[in-house]
């Protein structure tokens, strides 16, 4: 084992993910037999004082506020991007240009055309670039990915995909920065509706070519919230409201190229589902189904002559399913955070050279040309058919 | 008992749903304490021999194949019409204008304006009428619509409504009627996406005012079938294959006149789903979750402050719950036929005048026009915005 | 059809389970095509009024207070025995003696030598004569009976069957004639843990040779209950206490002779279970698990070499399925008189000779031998070995 | 946070719960705010060569193979003790006389006698001692103890408890320590039973004062295994064959000093069941369920007098919820390895004085207790009272 090489790591960010990566760096080596050592070597936070706190308690030798730091020493091997979106272009273009391994959170960028430029520099860079949409690392999602693409569903029609969340359901729950569009983009849409872009399009090997979309705000303004993190902000005492200015919800329908239909939901105002992160695709031969909120089962159907047909409840959690044979025994099940440990793993042996980046730029950038499409869509005022509602001596339905 | 008026029946149609309405009105009078006792009385067919040997096992004690006779007759007071769509108009209308009650069978209608027709007959004549969306007699959706009816869920933010068959999965299925769009009107969409949007109607007590929808029909042309009846038609062995000009699937979203976000699919090729007829929705208060392969279970969540918040499976089968105090002990559930004598017995409650007719015409004809305005928008290509492929060199994707 | 012999019935009792009887009845040759035709022919009550009501009620033409008329009349074909059990052998030994069919409910008899009696009877009388555990005939468990009778499940290890109410977890619930010893012979053990005991030996196709039990009367006394018929029973008004002498619940361990180990309990005190009648059996090369609150539904497990193991959700409402090939199409569910309905068809064709009644009174007995044997082992205070307490000094456990 | 203690650690013992506790010992400090700082210092092992690769991989600065030398150095705070069983007594007595606080992984020791021992040590000697019942931690099961510390569930009746696993299902799965008695003391019952014999007592807060037992072994004779770790084993080459001499199975019913009456299954030949260690409690007002196959789900059931009861599927992943407000946002699962971080950090905290350790030696000699109780009871043939089998004649069971 000494004789790895190490791969030293700068993680910029020190909010939720920063705190995330860190462990899934410091956890993966000793869980999975890796091809180098990552190093956690310098942090890189906002402003000095919460970043040297994070580096002591996270365990960061050093730390710095200063990005272009990171980027420019050479005893950096990985700049691992954990900032708000509309950062991640000129950070990650600095460091694939001074030749870094980069892995940057989803969404790639603020733009489908900085996203575009982020791509065609992953393409030539020599660093490896990787996107960090974290649900693939799923072991019962991989697991599904394996299964689709051993061809065990057949051709694919259906594709289901709900992301439900209810923390905006409460009309005063407190604003945050994820409900300010000049900050994040947009709401549901490109902060979990982009998970399931993407969970589509790779576990069927598919792109979605043509969407119709629409985007609901069902709660115009709310409380001025006290902490920054979004979640489990808290409103101030001021009693001031903020507009809410990106969607509570979006809705879509969409084609894929190879025919299949899907249909696409997300939200924060689902009541009672806390993180209902779902999809179900139908083929010819069989299903699969999945959600979040249980995470290491997959259900999975085949057509088999056998009278008793049924969906299986599959526990992903055996050393033949993906990631599960570097932890416990069967039916002792992983968390969220195992997704980042496996993130980790992967890049590190993407890094080596033992398999492509998953998702790579390019993958990443076709998930924000959706979610520009889906925008574009919902701008045309997209449920447009009306309903002629009858006259008004129609209107006396029974209780 | 012997002093009950009698509700003298007679019933159209010898196919599925002759046999289900029945079995309605022999158990009806059985288990529910009604106002009139339903007598069966005259069976209509479309041949005599069928005809004949439908009446004598199922016990009509007269049967003809001329439904002109059932409505001239004076001793008829209800006409049960269980035929295709495309001839309800004219018995329903003939029936109505000869005094009599009528219940009709979903769709109301071949078309918009037949539906209308028979809607504005409906409210003038003396006879009751009412269309047959049995699913609102699932106790579980009738629990649902008197908790929604009760303000339980606050404000209806999102309508997420599926109706899953997977009986068309197999591309050699076998041809039937209900694949011919001269016969049938249209597919999935028809059959079972209008359960759907009557159950979204009239839960939460609102209309669909538009929509936004695709329709799609993944297998082209299948076998010539060797019976008429649908869902078990076996190919015959000609080897011939007649096209098919309905939809096997279709999604829409859908604005509600109150504002809430829907979201509908209906699909006869969901592999593994037998008939997951699914309704879920959330308000601002609540939810409310429902599946029909799980018929008699209710979901249900509040917003309470309690360490102990999650989704209820209620079983709707306590002597408090709709209908279900007519039957067995708790937790012994009922099927699917039940739903069929709960409906005769609210038809006979409704003509003695003890509750408007549910589902009224009225409700039906809006039904049909959102199934009208789905085709329409579905017409208009409406997966429109396209998601531009980016160029060939990131077509790299790792398996 | 019209040469169908007919199979004249008297049904004595006009309780919960005499409606119940009466509706499969009447229902089964609609559904089934039988090779007799049932008929209504005599409705037997206690009381002169009360049958007569029931008589009109249900449709039975005739009815006396008289069993023995029943037993005397040429023109009965079938005694349908659905009294109380410490009537069930003098009417069905009379019947068999007047070579009539019998249909007897369960449990069997009073007591074991009378149930033995029965049997042996019953092994020499011309009639057929079978007992009525119906859970057989629900769909799931006979689908499950058959499968292991294929021998998919391989040798036996475990049965574990539990049958859970809660109409008694209140300790102000009613008290019925259910609660007493005199009437009822014991409490939720022969009432409800009967059915699990002849599930168990049926889809195993063995017996249980020994058992170790043990009793429990959690609550001793109950007010005085205004009706007599049981779980809905309200408190009369005198606040009179009468002493609860049956079991709240029952549990025990048991050994089948093949090897399998057994693990039962039976209570009407799980507070929140409304009639989880379960049932799980693993075996060398799979499992089954049945739960009647989702009575449509069994989960069968297989032992294969295949990386999406698990266990299946299979609807038996598939065509190919015991009995569902009657009903409706697949994913549309039956419901607990569907059980009656089943037993109905299968003791008419059982007495045409085109298979053995099950279960016969064989069968039945030596349930009734186990229930004597768990009753025995609870008598010698079974929960035998004692826990040292330690001393005082360790009684610090935290909260 | 640079002030605080440190708390320095040896650890003993390089198995599975040596990489499990190191895991804990890192990670606990990064999200739990603790009062002071564990800082592994000393790896104890049985080998050199192995115990050097483990320090290693694992990050444990220095490690020998003398777990003396760890009790015996003054910079030692904590002996952390993950050995066999019949290895805890000799190592926690030394630790606890020579002032060491003491984490000891479950069974306490190999015989009652020992185990009290280590009781009566811990309650005088100057360090915390506390054993490893890790299910305590889940957090949905910590929620489940506060609710029923709370009286939410009222006087409770029913215990029942089921740790069912399927690893030895194959009759020609691999022979490993812990099928034979001399090393492992019991099977399926200590393994483990034990568990839930801890979580039903710390649940209800009550014991088990009495128990009636069974216990079977189905497989006599295993392959040998080539690994020694257990439930991976792979036979080896050799075809030998030996002797399984410990329980593939146990099952009794207890009786609970408040008069609960328990049912408890512990098997390792539930085919198709990973890891489902369940438990239902049920009160005279409420009741819960849990199964550790959906680990972050707790199933609440309250009597309420309402017409949407039901249990709740309660996510215990939110802020309020016990352990949960350390991790990730609602809906995000942990897994297994969290209930070892928990631990750890209970004990740290246990040792500043803020709150007892839990379960306390004297908590887990009560479970030995009833080990040894079942072991007793299995002993004299439980199974006890015989179900006689009728006559030959009666033996036509049909099919």
């Amino acid at each position: 084992m000494t004789t790895k090489p190490l791969l030293r790591i700068a993680l910029v960010g020190t909010g939720f993910m920063g705190r995330m990566h860190t462990q899934a760096w410091r956890t993966a080596p000793r869980f999975f037999d890796l091809p180098a050592q990552p190093q956690p070597a310098l942090l890189v936070g906002h402003r000095d004082e919460p970043t040297a706190t994070a580096a002591q308690q996270w365990g960061w030798p050093e730390h710095t506020t200063d990005w272009r730091e990171a980027v420019a020493r050479d005893d950096i091997d990985l700049i691992d991007i954990c900032t708000p979106g509309d950062t991640h272009a000129e950070i990650a273009l600095a460091a694939l240009a001074a030749g870094k391994h980069v892995l940057c959170e989803k969404p790639l960028a603020g733009s489908v055309a900085d996203a575009e430029q982020m791509a065609r520099a992953a393409r030539t860079a020599p660093g490896v670039a990787m996107c960090g949409f974290s649900y693939r690392r799923t072991p019962a999602l991989a697991l599904a990915h394996r299964l689709i693409g051993a061809g065990r569903l057949g051709e694919i029609r259906h594709v289901r995909a709900q992301y439900l969340q209810d923390w905006l359901s409460d009309p005063d729950a407190a604003h945050t920065w994820r409900l300010d569009r000049e900050r994040s983009g947009s709401g549901a849409l490109g902060d979990i509706g982009a998970h399931s872009i993407d969970l589509a399009q790779w576990l069927t090997g598919q792109r979605i070519t043509a969407v119709s979309a629409t985007m609901h705000t069902f709660v115009r303004s709310r409380p001025r919230g006290g902490s920054a993190e979004g979640l489990g902000a808290v409103a101030d005492a001021t009693g001031e409201r903020l507009p809410v200015t990106v969607d509570d919800a979006t809705a879509f329908t969409a084609q894929f190229d190879d025919g299949a239909l899907g249909v696409f939901e997300a939200t924060r105002m689902a009541t009672g589902r806390r993180n209902a992160n779902r999809i179900e695709i139908n083929g010819e031969r069989g299903s699969i189904a999945f959600d979040f909120e249980r995470m290491n089962e997959l259900e999975v159907y085949d057509v088999v002559d056998d009278d008793a047909q049924g969906f299986r409840r599959v526990q992903a959690t055996e050393a033949r399913h993906p990631y599960a044979g570097a932890w416990w025994p069967p039916g002792h099940g992983l968390g969220y955070e195992h997704l980042f440990v496996h993130q980790a793993a992967d890049l590190v042996r993407a890094i080596a050279g033992e398999a492509p980046a998953s998702p790579s730029f390019d993958e990443a950038v076709q998930v924000q040309r959706v979610l520009a499409a889906v925008e574009d869509s919902a701008g045309h005022d997209s449920i447009r058919t009306a309903v002629p509602g009858g006259d008004a001596s129609e209107r006396r339905n029974p209780a």
